[in-house]
């Protein structure tokens, strides 16, 4: 068997960003969190951490923090029959990847009873799906929801429905911006709100009335801060339409092209061999997302 | 004078967190890229990034992309004066980092006319003090918007106002948890809502209440899924004020302890030679912020 004291090591100083931290959290020196990393990297033959701040694991690392997070997986599985088996400490959290727009929205209402029945602590991870899916493979999480339809080697990714957004801007904003009306070009050049480099929505939405190119915009990376900007008359932008309810009912946002919403679909990533609780979770999901989310076309 | 060139590709592969992105934005091949960064360190005589990913500034780097974000807010200043210097590209963005809860509630109605007025384009950074503060002094932005009082050197510090936070929980939660009533111990027991590892707001309310040490938390780094996190059951936490009227006016959410508010004091961090565009968004902040921000007690 491994030695999972230095594999735990790896795990806490990854997921603390830092030995300091991960010193804190192992109850040890970080001079011992330190050792073990050593010793680890003696055993392994190469360096299993890049030493920058926070520290980032290697390619092996990676490998060995992947076979961590499903060791604790399986482990759960076994407290549940073998009670006896659990050791009093903090109940492990599961760690889940998602886009910052459901965590925003459904999340919280399809999954709280779920947690609430298992006694489980989630620790969310608000990350786009290329980084998202990086960390799932890195092994720093159990699962992941996002965009990406390809599943990872060894894992699951499965079609729960899609999210709606609609593009919306203030009253105030489109009569500065849209006083001809709203037409491509007037959209393509009044600002737009953009929530990070990899948030092409909006781009796509100029591209599919015939607008390609740049276009100036504001940077949000921040779901909440994302409505209230628009709110506030700073540009318009793709919104979802399970988080603008009330602010399209007190028309403090309008929409400015009806009837051309933009539908993302959202896959659920998880390990195979990830054990029961994210089998009964993933199972969970399935009966409550289309609560919230609609279907896909084509699908 | 330096070469700005080569300041422009290294701040741009910081700022866009990859060569790939930055050779776009800046119109180049990703080894023309490469290529001004080797002769920036070449003259520099050491590096001046860390090629992991994503890129990071050396200690030398963080000097010059300071030195690059001052530049960039004098120059603003200057095409003002001298309007035939406008290159006619993308308008510049003004960075700055703030606080997740800000930028969920008040930050936008505060600088909303601010911006519309400048024709100023932003992009905002959510960080805890710390990182948002490493990121000024790393020259990445402008200004810092958090509860650190400590100015960086070259920087003021100007206290803006408290925001108001209250434990809350929703019923169904209370009811589960504190069916012998909210006490200091059922408390410390119940699960909680943090923020991320930077989050002590629930350490210290509990420690208030005479309880120290660890207690089980899930993890939620976004505001608005924090609160929908609380509204769904999952635990109790601290939110804004500001952010929960509406659910404390439904009863989605209730208040633990009455009469036990938190509140956070926020400083706005800005370069003494920011420049003008700074200092007017300075004083409409310090005119605005008290719309919604409380005063600080002992101040």
């Amino acid at each position: 068997m491994f030695d999972y004291k230095l594999l735990a090591a790896l795990a806490a100083v990854v997921e603390q960003a830092g030995f300091e931290r991960a010193a804190q959290v192992l109850g040890l020196s970080q001079s011992a969190v330190s050792q073990r990393i050593k010793l680890l990297e003696a055993r392994v033959g190469q360096p299993v951490l890049m030493r920058v701040s926070p520290p980032v694991a290697t390619a092996v690392g990676q490998r060995l923090l992947n076979h961590v997070q499903q060791v604790r997986l399986l482990e759960r599985d076994l407290q549940a029959q073998v009670p006896s088996l659990d050791e009093g400490g903090a109940p492990e959290r599961l760690r889940i990847a998602l886009n910052a727009d459901s965590l925003a929205t459904w999340w919280a209402s399809a999954v709280g009873d779920f947690c609430a029945e298992q006694r489980l602590l989630l620790e969310h991870l608000v990350e786009d799906q290329d980084v998202g899916l990086k960390r799932m493979r890195a092994g720093e999480v159990a699962a992941c929801l996002c965009a990406s339809e390809r599943p990872l080697a060894g894992a699951r990714a499965e079609l729960l429905g899609a999210m709606r957004y609609r593009a919306l801007a203030s009253p105030d904003f489109i009569r500065r911006h849209f006083a001809e009306g709203v037409s491509a070009p007037a959209l393509a050049r009044a600002p737009a709100i953009v929530f990070g480099p990899d948030d092409q929505l909006q781009h796509r939405y100029l591209a599919a009335l015939g607008q390609e190119g740049g276009f100036c915009h504001h940077l949000c990376p921040s779901s909440e801060g994302f409505v209230r900007l628009a709110e506030a008359g700073f540009g318009w932008g793709l919104m979802p339409e399970l988080q603008v309810q009330a602010e399209l009912g007190r028309g403090s946002l309008v929409e400015l092209l009806p009837q051309r919403p933009v539908d993302v679909p959202l896959y659920w990533h998880h390990w195979r061999n990830g054990g029961a609780l994210l089998e009964q979770l993933t199972r969970h999901l399935h009966r409550q997302a289309d609560k919230w989310l609609v279907p896909v076309v084509g699908v």
